[in-house]
């Protein structure tokens, strides 16, 4: 069991990991800017399973609690949300499930992030903590909704042991494996893959996600 | 029965297309800068299977001969190679297999296109053109190998009837599957994951493809 707390966790994707990793037997902090909303998202998770170890706070609060810490803010607030958090992640994996993405006259594009991916934005805004990039590609609705996951999550670091504690924790979301993407370099690419099944979701009218074929 | 040019086609991902495709029942015709350099890719094939409808040509007639023109040159060489075809494909479609890849200290990494993708890029140096992204995730080395595939081609095209005409020819391949990956600027996604294939292939020893799950 480990204590994993979130930074803006009250979206789809956040709610949807945390109430997954909860189910898995950890005890999951939910993080927001405004301790209400934080709240909100809580009571809703309760209401899915009364039994599960969610609970409410502030950002920094989360970022404090969590010997994990997952960052699911949108991509356009981690530059704001982020630094004052620093200190309390130094030391500790954090988690990027971030993707630069804008929405275009119904087109979803992928941004141009300076450092490279968003994943590297954050480990660069985060010096003292080691960043994994991971569940970029997991569908936030699939994940909320319970059940099976069939989709892989591509797992980028450049520290080998957090990536192997990462994979480990994607892979007790059901029907998840997690594969090693190598280097958070790697994360771009991963990111990516999010902005084309957006585009896959809308033609199949589908939540779709990814498998690596032919490795083990 | 469709004739197939190949644009620089005497590398892995060129023969190992034009095999699949001629097993198929298409005729494929292997273009190269060198007539020489075509005539071995083509005696290499044919030593496979001399029932193949596999020959030799230049790129221009390569080009000249295809209803459906596939450019596998490296990235580096699109820009030389591709402007002086321009008129021969006029009209046609064009199948940008191309990715923007450099290997430096053993990493490959996604280069910076401005237009966006190889495949944007062949657009631009091929106005009169369809092009057609597809088949960059595909391990040459198993198309060469034969046996079936375990991978979906994701095809991105702005076209809608050359896209779906590029999905039928990738379902032709044994145990592969075309999937609809919108439009063309979703190309650089499906590049990318090339790179990131390249990755995990180091790491599990193997030549991964990616499959889409959750669509029918």
């Amino acid at each position: 069991m480990t204590t994993i707390g979130f930074i803006g966790g009250t979206g789809e994707e956040g709610m949807g990991l945390a109430y997954r990793f909860a189910k898995a037997g950890h005890a999951c902090v939910i993080g927001s800017r405004s301790i209400e909303k934080a709240q909100g998202a809580v009571a809703e998770l309760r209401e899915k399973d009364a039994a599960l170890d969610i609970t409410a706070a502030t950002n920094a609060d989360a970022a404090a609690a969590g010997e994990i810490v997952v960052v699911t803010t949108p991509y356009a607030a981690q530059e704001d949300t982020l630094p004052p958090l620093a200190a309390a992640v130094a030391g500790k994996t954090v988690v990027s499930t971030v993707v630069p993405m804008s929405f275009e006259g119904g087109r979803a594009s992928l941004l141009s992030v300076p450092e490279g991916s968003a994943a590297q934005q954050e480990q660069a805004l985060l010096p003292g903590a080691t960043v994994v990039a991971a569940f970029q590609n997991l569908s936030a609705k699939k994940l909320l909704k319970g059940g099976p996951l069939e989709a892989d999550v591509v797992v980028c670091a450049d520290d080998a042991e957090a990536k192997k504690r990462i994979m480990t924790l994607a892979a007790g979301i059901e029907g998840v494996r997690g594969v090693d993407g190598g280097a958070l370099a790697n994360a771009q690419m991963v990111e990516g893959i999010t902005v084309l099944l957006v585009s896959i979701n809308r033609n199949y009218k589908t939540q779709a996600g990814i498998r690596i074929a032919g490795i083990a």
